[in-house]
């Protein structure tokens, strides 16, 4: 039995996320239905994040268990024309070591949150950024960024009712561009807690409109109090952008 | 009575087209729900182009007469404000002649098809471009499309079924060229006749491939036979991109 890697992206907006769910469309369901047609397996479909309703991924990976004999090169082709909805592409397949799972070797994501911030939202941004029409002031948001870099206990960023062990996760890297009419969040770390990088993301909306100052953020993290940090951002933003997994040549 | 113009844009692929249709989500009939909310009246409401289902506008024009006192500068966002689909927005509002009319009145317009010329059809590209992945000589496809310039009966790149008293319009400029993965035609004229832009990316497509020599774009033309030009390409390309009305500083 091969143990099958494959690397996706989709646009989210209409999936009810990733997790498989009855009567709701989602990007693990569409997988599943795809990946019975063609082989006529049950497939086990393990993806390396639980990315909620409306969020898209630029880069997403899922392992799956597989007697098919259909060779890699052509897997994610043949995936894609068994009415894989175009919302989701299957861009690589590789053969991973038996006992390889995408979500618990994923070692590192990126995660990128998109504003657009022009007066009037673009109907071509819409799902896929988050508008906000005033002035952002991108060095002051970045100032405020950098404190989220280290390891934390982030349930200040954490939506209640997740159950998780424990809430401190290490951030690598943490920073804010201008790219023309968006404003681009990028966060990497070793994991991330219930809606953190949305609620980092609505953070620092609240310090583009001054309702929070950069230097008291580490002062919100201590306080691992969640009404203490800023709205949780929706999804439309959100994207997950890069996953490592032990061994790629930028995992460290 | 003022006679109000509005600068729109909107995302068409969750339209089926410009038209007001019962039993179908149209932009015209999104448009007039959401004038009946905020005015009370029932508006005519006058395009600029009877855009088909799936095609996109970067810039659409539309008139609307009202007995409304909504200043021009608060009309756009009181408009979308009115339960008006994010896949619409309203950029602009300016009063226009009491004989203005965006359908007849419009002189020139520019449209673009996207190719999108990748291996594997971004999912974030879906419905918005057309995905084609084996190579794309710009060059030639830039020799076949210098032949549309000019003054042409365009009866080869018209839909039958097509109820036009002439089938002559003047092109003013068509040419491709690449942006990163993108292909992009581009092409100006004073009118254009159903699926035209369409038939002209698909002839395009077939000089690609070899079937049509650029050469012979010529005689395809003078044949008037539609038979002899490419294919219709599908909608998900096509941006309605600039929209010129007498007096435009560029109008010429």
């Amino acid at each position: 039995m091969r143990n099958l890697l494959f690397k996706a992206s989709f646009e989210g907006s209409s999936f009810h996320g990733w997790q498989q769910q009855e009567n709701a469309v989602t990007v693990q369901g569409e997988l599943k239905k795809a990946w019975q047609r063609l082989t006529g397996e049950e497939p086990n479909i393990i993806g390396c994040s639980r990315t909620d309703a409306g969020v898209h991924a630029n880069e997403y990976f899922f392992n799956v268990k597989t007697e098919s004999r259909i060779p890699c090169e052509c897997f994610p082709v043949a995936l894609m024309s068994a009415k894989l909805p175009g919302e989701i592409a299957l861009l690589s397949c590789a053969e991973a070591s038996a006992d390889f799972n995408a979500r618990f070797d994923s070692v590192k994501k990126e995660y990128v949150y998109v504003f657009e911030n022009t007066a009037v939202p673009s109907p071509f941004n819409y799902k896929r950024a988050y508008n906000y029409k005033y002035p952002m002031d991108i060095e002051k948001m970045n100032e405020a960024a950098a404190h989220f870099v280290g390891e934390h206990d982030f349930s200040a960023f954490c939506a209640s009712g997740a159950q998780v062990k424990t809430k401190t996760r290490t951030i690598y890297a943490a920073s804010v561009e201008r790219d023309g009419d968006k404003v681009i969040f990028r966060v990497c770390g070793n994991g991330f807690l219930y809606n953190m990088v949305r609620i980092m993301a609505g953070t620092l909306l609240h310090v583009c409109c001054g309702k929070i100052n950069p230097q008291d953020i580490p002062s919100i993290i201590e306080s691992k109090d969640r009404a203490r940090a800023g709205v949780t951002a929706p999804p439309d933003g959100l994207y997950l952008n890069k996953v490592y997994f032990p061994g790629d040549a930028n995992e460290g």
